[in-house]
Order: structure tokens, then sequence, then C-alpha cells
């Protein structure tokens, strides 16, 4: 895991470089939209999706620094959907990595607007990616389109804000799920595959390692709901009892969520099997879920 | 005039096939966040942008139609950001064309996804256009995101916010509307131009017309603000006398908005000088402006 850390902490670096110049301050008329755009883009973000993609691109046997553009694309849309979702007529969320959340400080109207420019300058800041066939890139931004939109993650925002004061079934649940968390993760891993210019057996079987990490990473999610510290998170935990939410803890226990947790971990590493060392990112990315505690 | 109505007839009957097409009707969890979205997009909108990038491929001697995806893909951007500028944190409308606004039959939240929804969707679709070089459409899809997005009309819409209760002055009102309406205009018309394969001047002579259509389409739109008829606009007219907000005419006389948006007409025409015939509905587009009454 040493290995990891060290890996996680380049990469998160050089986003964190990437997005300061991508989205960069203005002085003028388009000073506060920026601020604001800025000010939930450097709030501490993991940089998880954008690891996922270079560590995918590595794991094929290419570079995944070099797709800087396409990766920060992906965190911006992440942290577009973070403010909207915070917004009070979604989850009405007051604090988001224990700082206050975009509306908060820029108030409701320029919040949406920041979330709608990260959104659209996503797409401008991928599509501008270097060193890759037309082609390829075209591919690869459209996938990312899908998984974002409202047959992804969109739609299973929709979902999740219908499904208030209601309680989900379990396949209802895993729907949203994979919807609004799950297709990012494995747009990122086909992403990061694709560009690297991954075989199609390498591309599947990354495609199936993100899906059992998507599923992963929401059961440990609901998980730490229950057990994780406040402090760590930067919101409050015990929210989905209170709100009585349908989650993997509610519907098979503490006990039977882990279990459902290590299983998937289990099932995305066994997806790995046909490559070397160069995917043991990967496998040790999957396998902290099982250890976060935020 | 006649040649006029027909063109734009039958080109916005193709756009409306196109997107009932493309943003199919959906069932199961998905239902309400596309009947949302389709909502909107079949609220009686005149399809102006894709008129304009189909009548700038005319003009430069390709084929409009060829090019329904990009062209339904600017509709949709249109259309999110009128659902967004109606939500109660923004412009708080009751009503659009003479309909209930998106989120006062879906509610707040809804509205939000179903705007997240089709601008994300709207990327998807002209990445999927046909028929096209990888490299051309990378470039103008780029082009796109970028008129769209902070620096563009985002941009606008957040000086429009932060103008609130303030009045701009000549020139913060002439940047919000260049930023908020005129440079997707001007995003469509290059789009058409470069699809088709224009020439550089071309190009750079659609470019020219554009910015002085999108300036004569928001002095007109002022205009009818105060001459126009309620019934035909579909909302309220005299709101921006109302709510104090700086115009064309307030800060120049209905007798000087008109002159200003004749001038503009003229230099819009005198930049398709290089055209023969084939520029005609663009000719014909930017002189309707002066007639209109809605």
């Amino acid at each position: 895991m040493q290995m990891l850390k060290a890996y996680c902490q380049q990469k998160a670096a050089l986003v964190d470089e990437a997005l300061f110049r991508l989205v960069p301050r203005q002085a003028g008329y388009l000073a506060t939209v920026y601020e604001a755009m800025r000010y939930s883009l450097f709030a501490g973000g993991k940089r998880l999706r954008p690891i996922l993609l270079m560590a995918a691109a590595d794991a094929v046997g290419g570079r995944g620094s070099h797709y800087l553009h396409v990766a920060c694309g992906l965190e911006m849309i992440h942290t577009y959907s973070l403010i909207h979702d915070d917004l009070p007529a979604m989850d009405n969320d007051d604090f988001r990595r224990g700082k206050p959340t975009n509306h908060r400080v820029f108030g409701e109207g320029m919040a949406i607007l920041a979330g709608d420019g990260l959104l659209t300058a996503a797409f401008e800041v991928m599509l501008s990616q270097p060193g890759v066939e037309p082609g390829v890139l075209l591919k690869v931004v459209r996938e990312i389109a899908q998984a974002a939109g409202p047959a992804g993650m969109v739609g299973g925002q929709a979902v999740d804000l219908a499904a208030e004061g209601k309680v989900l079934d379990a396949a209802a649940l895993k729907y949203m799920h994979q919807a609004k968390t799950g297709a990012l993760f494995r747009a990122a891993l086909r992403a990061g595959a694709l560009l690297a210019g991954g075989s199609n057996s390498q591309v599947e079987a990354l495609t199936a390692y993100a899906e059992q990490f998507g599923l992963a990473f929401q059961i440990t999610d609901d998980i730490l709901d229950v057990t994780g510290s406040e402090e760590k998170i930067g919101k409050p935990v015990g929210s989905d009892i209170r709100n009585a939410k349908a989650t993997y803890v509610s519907l098979y226990s503490l006990e039977g969520a882990r279990h459902m947790a290590r299983e998937a971990v289990e099932q995305a590493k066994t997806a790995l099997d046909g490559f070397g060392a160069e995917a043991d990112i990967l496998r040790d990315l999957v396998s902290y879920l099982l250890t976060r505690d935020s």
C-alpha cells in the first residue's frame, strides 16, 4: 500500500496543477463564476476518477500522465455533480469535505452556474487533449458524455431524487448507484485503456474491474455512513438512517454489507488476472476500499 | 420572405424529428427525467440555432441537413439554458412560450437535472455526428463547448445574475449579451461553415455575420419587451422596465435602438458580400429580425 499512496499523491498533484492551469482565475466580468468553480474544484477532492483513468492507461502499458486533459475533465464533471447535488432543491447539504457547500458561499444561482460552467468546460478541456488520434478521442469523450448524462449519472441522481420519502428495493438501489456513481468510474477506466491503445480484451477486463470497483465503492460508502468518523468524512454521519434511505447496510446488515464488499473486491482483482505487475496499482486501489475511512 | 418561411419550416421539421429520435421517451427508472427534458425540448422553440447552422452549411455549398446531430446538440444546449435561467434562484419565471416553466411542472430538483441531462446529452449527440472527418468534428464541438461554457453563455448568465438590482453600463450590457446569446449564434454559424468544409475566408465572413446577427437579435429582443404582444411572445412584456434592467431601449431610447438594429442588419448583410444566392436565406434571416413579433 506504500506504493499506492505514493502513486496517488503524485497523480493527484499532476491533476491539481493541470486543473489550476485549465480552469484559471479570472479578472473582470468573469471573476465570480470562475471563483465559484474553483472553490469546489480545489476543496480537497481525492482525484479518484483521474487516478483510475491514469492507472488504467498504465495497466495497458501506456503513460497515464499523457492524458491529463481527459482526466481533469472527469474531475470537473464529478465536481459539478457534487455542487448540484448539494443544492437546496436536491440533497440540501450545508457542508462537503468539512467546508460550506458552494451555494452557501456563492448563493444558489451562482452555484447552479458554477456547476453548469464546470460541466461545459469539462468537454472543452477533454476535446483539447493532445497526442491522441481524433477518432479515439471522439469515442472516449462520447462514452464519458453517455456515462455522465441522463442514462448515467444524471439519471441515477433523478432516481435518487424521485425516491425521496420512499424506500428503494434492492434492484432499484443497485440501478441507482450503478448509474449515479458506477457509470463514471467505468468511463474513467475505459477511457484510460482506450486512450493508451489497450487491446479489446484489456478494455473488457478493465470494464469488468470497473463494475466491481463501483459496487465495492458504494457498499463501503454506505458502511462508512454508519461506522465512519464525522471529522474524517467531512460531513455528518448517520444521514442515511435519519433520512430512512435504503442502503446496502439497511438491506443486508452491516456484516452482510461487509461480506458483499469483500466479494466485489475479489471479483475486481480476478478481472485483472490477465495483467502483470503493471496492474498492481489497480489491485491495491480496490483493496484499499475495504479499509478506507473517508 | 416566402422562401425563408418555407426553409425554416422544413428545417425545423427535420430538427423536431431528429430530436424525437435522439432524445427518446423512456420507460422505467428514467421515465421522469426524460419526460422533463422532452417537455422543454418540444415546447415550441423556433429551432433558430440549428437553422443558422444549416443555413451556414448551405451558404458554403454544403448540405445543411447532413449535420443534424450537431444542429440538435445546439438546440439541446439552448433548451437546457432556458430551463436553468427560469429557476427560482435565477430569473424565477413561471411561464415560457405560454407554458408553465419546467420547474413549475416537475419541481426544482428535477428541472435542474433535466437541464444537466440535456447539456450532457448534447455532447453525446454532437460527438455521434456521422459523415464528418473526426478532426473537424472535434474542433467544431470544442468551439461549441467554449461558446456555451463559463467564458461564453454561462459566463454571460453569471454577469446578468450579478447585475441584479444594479444597472449595467453600455459596455457591460454589450459584453453580457455577447456572451449570453451571441457566442452560441456565432458557434452555430461557424459550425455549419466548418462542417461543410467552408474556406477560411468563408468562415471568417460568416463569423462577422454572426456577430452582427447576435447584436440585431438582442436589440430587437429588447424592443419587443416594450412594443410586443404578450400573447405572441408567450410571456409578460415590460418585464425589463419593471425589473429596472438596462436594455438597448433604456440606454438609447426606442428610436435609437431601432436605428442600431437596422445598422447591425446592414453590416451583417455586408459581411455576406462575397456570397451569391446560396446565402440568401442568411440575408433574409437577419432582415426578418427587424419585423419579428416573437
